[in-house]
């Protein structure tokens, strides 16, 4: 392994960019990419590999170096092959199915607008119907971890090219799992997108209500960049979803719901039972809350997504190829869609309630956690598994995932310490839609503390930069300056509304504060110095809070005269919202300035109280 | 008519709580219902009518007279027979399928819960599948205005028994237009709420994803009274959805969009065409402004109702009578319904993303209007007409109602001016979802401009009360002092928000308004007085409006320094948000409180400005 180490390029995003700052030229990494398809030498991997010269006068083409306008300049990805890239085939690995694309899909488009260079187009389980990889006419991909265990799928090619150090990152989809099963075949990381994130737009449906593009990398910063960049509003595709940008959202302490000992599944891998429990201490040591919850609601899904009615929509992509030329679809695919002919459209909506019904059991659950963790796989399972029973195993490997796009959740697969036989660990985070961020926030953190070489020992991540001190674009930064700050009475009306504290700050030098008038519990009032003059005050002690736009108004009802919400000046320079008190009510206050803060002078009521 | 009206008791909610509150007696009221049930002599309205002395034993039993706990204490009413009420056998017209239902729905039970007296049970078109109320094996309602006309369904007897003056308000269901189009046919109001609004726990489904209870009613007021108390989350019914409380909601000038003229069809009846001309012309005069839109997406949804994958809905709901026992199924329900065995899964799924390309293509004109407002019916039909053909007049009838469901709008029918042949008018309000309260409050204007005696020559009912200078309970109050006011430059800002202007105000006589120095632009800022004593300042000219509390937020964001938002006292002694200034922004700045207000400084600026 140390020695595959020495010879494969680092393509993180920030030691590319730090290489092209420094001079260094596309061309030289592009020489390095392909070198490295050379080393690895797994025909597999990718269905269409493009020409190397056709990508570097395409990088030879990008504007000049600017990481800030081009996120993703030079960096080198790859596309699983049922998303259009202009120019080249789209297969979803059934040739007879396949056409020349001669537009980029969206999500690809948005990637290359921002400077990235797609290396070609990777197998996958056909039609993206499989979580093994094996369900492919074209070479199976090896895994890259080992070579008698299958890759994983649907995503295959993507996520070992990203294992193999091919590409920085690649793009799959996730339907059932397949962007999260291989993920953890490969050591890797896989971000599992809120439905309607990434548009759909170019990519060849599996199950059109659940599909999702996936991104896989080596760690959550490239895979998070990536995702920022290739999500927005589509209305082309009509179950793109106007969502808020994703942002990053890390709560103090999480509240993580794990799988209660009946809920725990792993066909008797005690290894990976052991591994799994490990990684769930882990997490309790970063800091976050367990509470074990009951997946039967959860189960009961993931059992409707091939023995239920969504085997049909697979059915209604390819309707066509399995009437006219059914020999052309693989046959354990062909099974597997096949069964929708049994299946009528009273069924269908049969199915979709049941769906809605199962949805409203999980609620409880999901409403008393941030979040949830689970393996992402049960158990791992060789090519020899697969060639004696094409489909149990299959099924096996959807425990974790199969119910996760049903129920409209995010999930990120992340690599965790290894489990004692050294075959990779992973767990899954898993939310409601819209919490992606938050996903990606823990596992970075779960990433930072397992500080493994991720793929086929490739170098480690970069950190993923969380700018805890900064609110979030649906968030506005607010300085408590008295009873609502950290562990004061009022600091409930803050944290009730799900603010984050971002830490203490210091007003600038212009204002003052006083202890009002009346009342047996102390109040304060931080007020401009009259003067308006930065001489006429002082600094004074806050605490600032993101709080989400959308809860200030709830917020703000609850604020009484004489206090009220405006704009103060940091010593930092910069300004946020926060408590000011009317002039007219400090008539006759007493000026605590001095105190530096209202925690100063809460500690020297204190001092000063009698026994 | 006249003599008919003469004897038909008003049953509105307020003249008989007035009578209540001056002593008489339910028991008065109930034996008026149920001479009136002799009165009109007609055997189709009930299938299951309840005896008197149990309706008298039930009122007997209602705690005293409190309208405020008991909303609906001692109101009659009627429910469709496809809705349980316990000790009632439920039909939904086949008695074939009929079973006794042991518990009450849970709107049922909510609105008895309220004090309201169920009468009995009403007939409808079989399984609510038709708009004429002729399919079913009971007799036929006749329509209460012209018995040669179909009565219209599905809730046929619903909506006679309100129109006859039996009931104050009764339910129906609505999957395609039952609860709208039998209150056009019938002369009175019909309220299609927002799915997931009213519960469907104990409902018989017909089209599970598109059904909800509906109310109908003489009046807007009577009917609203009885959408909130029904209205309520059920989690036992996974289509219920947690909404806020429906809260009216009165733009003041709506953005209404109609048919244009080539999407307006009448099916040659140009009297209707002439009435809904008319009625349009009457939306202007009370002020909203009218944008024809193009209805071609949306009656490409409707069109998907019966002749695409949701009749597999209904199959779904009868499939094991379709099976075992399809005599029992009146023929052209049969016919409709048998339909849905040559549509596969497949093609369900393929309908729900038709449905989603559709629901894309009419954002656009949603975007741009508030509400919709359309023919409730394009035509009038008579029973002989579906005798000679019993399925092309019942889909011409849903023209205007097929597609609100399936786009999730809301939906209500009003009477409007009759025809110039004396046929009751009627157009239809619409909106997306949650929008209810807005349809109420407009539909609530129509009905007092029409002026109209609803039904079959009723009272006129009671004026919706609208508390339109209050905020609703979602909503802040928030006091514009400076150009934030209407027709001010920054008045922008609240109305972007969706923010509901109230009315001007005063502040109490405790404030000074400033002229704030510097810019070319003047700018005011409001100050309690530093004396802090009502002597100590002038009341200052404000103007009220309502912001939504989640918007909030994004309204503080823009208020630069020294504004903040605190709280103002109002001269009516109410307090509300609003905009005040720093003290120390206010150094050398000129007081304009002698002017009363912002306006009042600007006009004097004006008057001595340079010409």
């Amino acid at each position: 392994m140390d020695a595959m180490t020495s010879l494969t390029p680092d393509l993180g995003i920030k030691t590319l960019h730090e290489g092209y700052a420094n001079g260094a030229s596309p061309a030289r990494m592009i020489d390095a990419v392909y070198a490295r398809i050379e080393e690895v030498g797994d025909p597999g991997i990718f269905i269409t590999l493009r020409d190397k010269a056709d990508v570097v006068a395409e990088a030879a083409a990008l504007p000049a170096f600017d990481p800030v306008a081009y996120p993703l300049w030079g960096i080198p990805f790859a596309s699983k092959d049922n998303i259009d890239v202009a120019g080249l085939p789209t297969t979803a690995a059934c040739p007879a199915f396949a056409y020349d694309a001669t537009e980029d899909a969206f999500v690809i488009a948005r990637l290359r607008a921002a400077g990235a260079l797609v290396i070609g187009k990777t197998n996958l389980d056909q039609f993206a119907t499989g979580l093994v990889g094996v369900r492919s006419p074209y070479d199976i991909p090896r895994n890259a971890i080992d070579p008698d265990i299958v890759p994983g799928g649907s995503s295959s090619g993507s996520a070992v090219a990203v294992a193999q150090g091919i590409v920085t990152f690649a793009l799959g989809t996730d339907t059932a799992g397949s962007g999260r099963v291989p993920a953890a075949l490969n050591n890797i990381v896989g971000i599992k997108p809120t439905l309607g994130l990434l548009s759909a737009s170019g990519m060849v449906p599996a199950c059109r209500t659940l599909d999702t593009i996936s991104i896989f990398a080596t760690g959550i910063a490239d895979g998070w960049q990536a995702l920022t960049v290739a999500s927005g509003h589509d209305p082309a595709d009509s179950y793109s979803r106007p969502l808020p940008a994703p942002a990053l959202d890390m709560p103090p302490v999480p509240v993580i719901g794990v799988p209660d000992a009946a809920s725990r599944e792993f066909f008797g891998d005690t290894v990976q039972e052991a591994a799994f429990a490990a990684a769930l201490d882990r997490l309790a040591a970063l800091g976050a809350q367990i509470v074990e919850v009951d997946l039967a609601p959860f189960y009961a899904v993931a059992e409707m997504l091939y023995s239920g009615a969504w085997v049909a929509e697979r059915m209604a992509a390819i309707e066509e190829l399995m009437r006219t030329n059914p020999d052309a679809v693989h046959p354990v695919t062909r099974q597997i869609v096949g069964a929708a002919d049994d299946l009528s459209a009273a069924d269908a909506f049969r199915g979709i309630y049941r769906l809605m019904d199962l949805k409203r059991a999980t609620e409880p659950t999901l409403n008393r956690i941030d979040m949830m963790s689970v393996p992402t796989i049960p158990t791992f399972y060789s090519r020899a598994d697969l060639d004696a029973d094409p489909i149990g195993p299959n099924s096996r490997l959807g425990t974790y995932t199969n119910f996760v796009n049903l129920l409209d959740m995010c999930g990120l697969a992340v690599p965790t310490a290894p489990r004692s036989d050294g075959r990779p660990g992973s767990v899954t985070l898993l939310a409601p839609a819209g919490k992606d961020g938050l996903l990606a926030s823990w596992a970075a953190a779960i990433e930072t503390d397992a500080a493994i070489s991720p793929g086929a020992g490739l170098s480690r991540p970069a950190p993923l930069v969380t700018d805890a001190t900064s609110p979030g674009p649906e968030e506005m930064l607010v300085a408590a300056v008295g009873a609502h700050m950290s562990g004061l009475p009022l600091n409930h009306e803050l944290t009730d509304l799900g603010a984050r504290c971002l830490g203490p700050a210091r007003t600038e030098a212009a204002y003052r504060l006083f202890r009002l008038p009346g009342g047996p519990v102390p109040k304060p009032g931080l007020l401009r110095d009259p003067d308006g003059t930065p001489d006429g005050g002082t600094e004074i002690e806050v605490e600032l809070w993101a709080l989400d736009r959308a809860a200030m108004g709830r917020f703000m009802a609850g604020i009484p005269s004489p206090l009220s919400i405006g704009t103060i000046g940091l010593a930092d320079g910069r300004s946020c919202k926060g408590f000011l008190v009317e002039a007219a009510a400090v008539q006759g206050a007493e000026d605590i300035s001095a105190h530096g803060g209202w925690r100063g002078f809460l500690a020297a009521q204190q001092a000063t109280a009698p026994a």
